[in-house]
């Protein structure tokens, strides 16, 4: 992907702060970090989410993503993180290259997540048990 | 963990609509949606944070997580979908045994995750950069 973003972090033409690369993997500091040491964890191949990402390369990113979590709590002194991952653009992804957010928290750092919940009606959550138990992969 | 609300679900003592079982990973539907088909995903032993979980099971809860998404997308015929994981009670975990969430997501759904971000100072990066890459795992 000539345009992409990451894709061009991957190939050297825009500069990032690298806190991990391989040959399948990278992980940058995110430029618009929510909290100072917040960290990006991608796929160097151009995937646009991570439910597109062939399945050991989906292992391996996982894997990262949580190395990246362990560098970030002991590097940022963090008490806790966060793990997002935003898959298209209705989700907030803004780059549509795969990626993950390693984020460090700390206890009033005044980051939120709104968490305004819907409600199932009567019968409702087991009807969508059911579609979603046929809906799982097989 | 006696009182823990999600052992309690995996021993059968809470109820809880059940979108996937395997001898180690439980799927079930959020009670407190963000949006309908809100599903979480957990290991059935007791860990609070999901840094915590031995490499193998790790390994198998993100691979559920994705098998998730991809019910989850087609079951809600969802446009996109956040994948989420709280560590620790500073970064919004509200029950402390480690889980991760999936979201079905919709363009103009509503669901806002607040992104008020922190700005490097001149060097800065360089300076986190430089310690994230020391505390990565080797």
């Amino acid at each position: 992907m000539t345009d992409c973003v990451f894709c061009r972090i991957v190939r050297g033409q825009l500069p990032a702060e690298k806190i991990f690369e391989n040959d399948r993997i990278l992980a940058v500091l995110d430029i618009n970090p929510l909290a100072l040491g917040h960290v990006l964890v991608l796929p160097k191949e151009h995937f646009e989410t991570v439910g597109d990402l062939p399945d050991e390369l989906f292992a391996e990113w996982s894997r990262r993503l949580r190395d990246v979590a362990r560098a970030v709590v002991s590097a940022a002194n963090a008490e806790g993180y966060n793990l997002l991952s935003n898959n298209r653009k209705c989700s907030g992804q803004a780059i549509p290259h795969a990626h993950g957010h390693v984020v460090p928290r700390r206890t009033g750092d005044g980051i939120k997540f709104s968490w305004a919940t819907a409600k199932y009606r009567e019968g409702e959550s087991a009807a969508w048990g059911e579609r979603l138990r046929k809906a799982f992969p097989r």
